[in-house]
């Protein structure tokens, strides 16, 4: 029997690997004990949580209180689950308000039933995200909540953001890079600043991982707006052209009306103002954006935001090998389709 | 010059007036620094917490913190305003479930802006009312979140039954106590019991003044029933008989056809299968209710709460004197109408 104890620095906490903090998280979503009763209000929120995601977010919340050395794991559970729980109430929310049929290839909440269950399951969702945050530890919990609710208004107000958007004539490049920081990259900083707080970090580091997750999760969205147009349809899973055909307001699109001269921006408009050929559309509007370079545009700003995010993490005050699961993660997500 | 110091009991705290407690909510809701952008997320915000109500809610907290003779009333105004801003997250997303056009004489917000804005606008509030509980002293903080989010899920598990009851053929008188238990009601305890917890009162003292809002709040609500029919329409307020012709599930419409003989229930089927003469409708079915003796039922089944939630209240131990403003403004509650 070997009874050989292993040799560690004196300050060496051992890391997690990345599937036992999977693991924590699955475990901590099945035993969440939401009620059978009332069937309408909770059957949705169940199947919600069932048809999946890739529990990204509040990976990144164990990750990150594992990048700080958290003394115990346990501590950060009920944050990482509240992530998650509130990431699926603004999808529940969202689809309602963008009329979306699916989500994750399962019919939306307000499909299989309707706008009121929609409505009702995703203000659980949102309750039951508080309700893990109560179990944090008491020393962590104002600085989790302030963090966490400051989250929570900015994401409201990107997606309100997003709404306006729709049917604003005008969009700066700089209004809609403010409006996917709030959507959808916040909450990414917040959920690593979590773990981070809860491991003891120092305002320095807590800030230093907001950032990076911020500036990943807006190099994220510049990606997937690369992708509707220049992904390969079979790695993708996706149809080519979506944001096209719904003239969303993407980089790609706004980045196109900021460059063209006028006879390419009449075009444009002309190609906008049509819906009668589908497949032409997408084709018509992708040339414009290849003869004026929007791919090579759109490559550069999300790499400004992929070196920042990683300026970010560099400067963190800990052990480089405690990173690299964090970069491996941020890689992986910011390779998607290349 | 009078330099007499009055001559107290050493443990005696002396206690607001309501105007004092009233004038601190107000000031509270003045100064929560609403953003102004974007303009259809906080526009709508600013509208329902500027179109009034009572204030009741904030109010109970508050008074019950004056109960528990807490020491520094600034302790417990960010609890109180976070139940009234829950209260109006709850009105605004009830508002579009029950498609109602109207809330406290205004239209509502979704009419007055969309049914998104109103989805998204209730999150905001609901979020806000989080950010109040934030600021509560961090000792009270767990036992104040716990009691808050218990209410919150079981507020929307009520609206849920409310919306399944309107479809369900049968509901018992026992089904629908416990829906504006769970709806209406316990919101008025938690406020209470929030208030009581920030005073420092023991588990005791906390609980019987949640059971005295609790009981207050379904004695409430029936008298809102008992309204509907047999109130003067000149000091109601509102248009008699609403409930009748909307075929609400009310305590009188439930319990008359649990009284009812078979001729009498045939009678009442279709009564309420008709929809041709309003004014017709709502006499003949109040002269079912004359007949059956549906408001003495009624009557007696409040006076049960009312009389449960004054012994609930006798019971704290803290002087009589300071039970005197909660003791009265039940009174003024439960005597609306008479």
């Amino acid at each position: 029997m070997d009874t050989s104890i292993p040799i560690l620095a004196a300050n060496y906490t051992s890391m997690y690997h990345t599937h036992a903090l999977q693991d924590r998280i699955a475990d901590g979503l099945a035993d969440l004990g939401i009620p059978e009763h009332p069937a309408n209000l909770y059957d949705p929120v169940r199947y919600m949580l069932q048809i999946g995601g890739k529990r990204i977010r509040p990976l990144l919340t164990l990750m990150a209180a594992d990048l700080f050395s958290i003394t115990d794991m346990w501590r950060a559970v009920p944050a990482a689950l509240a992530v998650e729980l509130f990431h699926n109430f603004s999808l529940v929310h969202d689809d309602i308000m963008d009329h979306a049929p699916l989500r994750r290839g399962h019919r939306t909440v307000h499909e299989k039933w309707d706008s009121n269950v929609g409505i009702l399951s995703g203000d659980n969702l949102l309750i039951m995200a508080y309700a893990q945050l109560a179990k944090c530890p008491t020393d962590c919990l104002p600085a989790i909540l302030d963090t966490f609710n400051t989250m929570a208004a900015q994401v409201c107000e990107g997606q309100q953001l997003d709404m306006d958007f729709e049917r604003a004539t005008a969009v700066s490049i700089d209004e809609y890079l403010r409006m996917i920081r709030l959507k959808t990259s916040v909450l990414l900083g917040a959920a690593l600043k979590m773990g981070a707080l809860l491991a003891g970090a120092t305002d320095t580091g807590a800030q230093l991982i907001y950032d990076f997750g911020v500036d990943v999760g807006i190099a994220f969205q510049l990606q997937d707006d690369i992708l509707d147009v220049y992904a390969d349809p079979k790695q993708f899973g996706k149809q080519r052209g979506g944001d096209i055909l719904a003239n969303k307001k993407t980089y790609l699109l706004l980045k196109a009306l900021e460059m063209a001269d006028t006879a390419t921006r009449s075009k444009l408009d002309g190609w906008l103002a049509d819906h009668s050929e589908p497949s032409e559309k997408i084709n018509r509007v992708t040339a414009i954006y290849d003869a004026l370079g929007i791919r090579a545009e759109v490559e550069t700003a999300k790499q400004r935001y992929v070196e920042r995010a990683y300026t970010a993490l560099d400067a963190i005050p800990v052990d480089i090998s405690r990173k690299a699961p964090l970069r491996e993660l941020a890689h992986a997500l910011l390779s998607r389709g290349q």
